[in-house]
């Protein structure tokens, strides 16, 4: 089912792609040879930053720009890196596009800044989380999973490892673990499972918790999960 | 005002002192040469903790018991360590042995396990945090502090060097600061400034996902804060 697998032969679709937390796993993706399509409302958009992502990942890396549901439709992975605000109406909108099989990472924070407050406070969802709202809001036999909010956009679109783990959250174990291996192809980065998507409403909150950190002192915080065995990373 | 800063000259009150967090902070800090007073509902069991500690952490360590109230009374700084559901019931015991000027570290998390659920899931708390009910409970004048939520008490009571920061919180920048000069006497802890007390919301919760990791994982589950100038730490 997945590129991972079968190397690299299915692509993943970054859905609202062209923000920075998209472009910088769509680099570190492209560069570990995966074939990634950004999706965008706009397509020339779209295009257009493919195109300035080739430049960074280099030439003989595999990167497209679809419209949105265009991208849903070619991939097997869709990866949504969009703000809070801009969720539910997105899942609703590409409702149709995303077929049963499919795997959504979702990696959307509820903050405070979607509703002109702050950054660094989340905002209480009904459903328990942003995930856990996708979770609703997609087709049956589409699995969820909840990964890839504690990174840092800035440090993902620059050459230098990261320093981050990602704690990978889903009621899909499947689908965690695909997750985790798309994680772990990113320098520096360790996968960890968080258990059920109900528990991202916790790894959500962390990035409110970081941003309000880098706000204090001027810095890219990201979180290492501590005393585990080797086995809990992957 | 502080032990740290003058040299150890008051105690640091460890209220609910006979469980593991509580002993196993206790452990540490007077082995780096604070005075320590177990507190306990029964002042027998606190004074049999605290030869208990002094066995473990050498025959120049100051540790004493007291009754909860009396403890209160003996020193500057509280360390409150108790299940959430005897956090309430406690503070309000307390309240008339806190003096004006004294700081309470709060470290309480609400799990669901306080009222039979399960440890891994925290439960919602109308002020938005342990550490803001505690605020409201405390009197005028006493400074509030959220730390050590997130350190794990079995580590805490060996002897090897911890490997996880202490997230402090409060809305009072000097108390904040010795709960962070405390945190850097525990080896391999680092503290990081966190904020704001409301910020306590975040911590607590990280507590309960390290819980489930624990038990998915096996292991001793801490966070370390990546991705900041070394001057965030201290």
């Amino acid at each position: 089912m997945s590129s991972t697998s079968e190397g690299g032969s299915r692509p993943i679709a970054i859905i609202g792609g062209t923000g920075p937390a998209g472009m910088g796993l769509a680099l570190r993706w492209a560069r570990a040879g995966e074939a990634i399509i950004i999706g965008s409302r706009d397509e020339q958009r779209a295009q257009s930053t493919a195109a300035a992502i080739k430049v960074k990942a280099g030439n003989l890396a595999n990167v497209s720009g679809m419209e949105n549901s265009a991208a849903c439709e070619a991939a097997d992975i869709l990866m949504l890196t969009v703000p809070f605000e801009g969720q539910a109406g997105l899942l609703k909108q590409l409702k149709s596009a995303m077929e049963p099989g499919i795997i959504l990472i979702d990696a959307t924070v509820p903050l405070a800044a979607s509703v002109g407050g702050r950054a660094s406070r989340p905002l209480g969802v009904w459903q328990g989380s942003a995930a856990q709202q996708a979770a609703e809001l997609v087709p049956k036999g589409v699995s969820v999973v909840a990964a890839f909010h504690n990174l840092s956009a800035d440090l993902l679109s620059g050459d230098d490892p990261l320093d981050c783990d990602v704690v990978v959250c889903s009621d899909d174990p499947d689908a965690a673990q695909l997750t985790r291996e798309l994680a772990a192809k990113i320098p520096g980065v360790r996968a960890v499972d968080g258990g059920k998507l109900e528990n991202a409403r916790i790894v959500e909150q962390i990035t409110a918790l970081l941003i309000g950190l880098n706000i204090r002192h001027k810095g890219h915080a990201g979180i290492r999960i501590t005393g585990l065995p080797a086995t809990a990373y992957r």
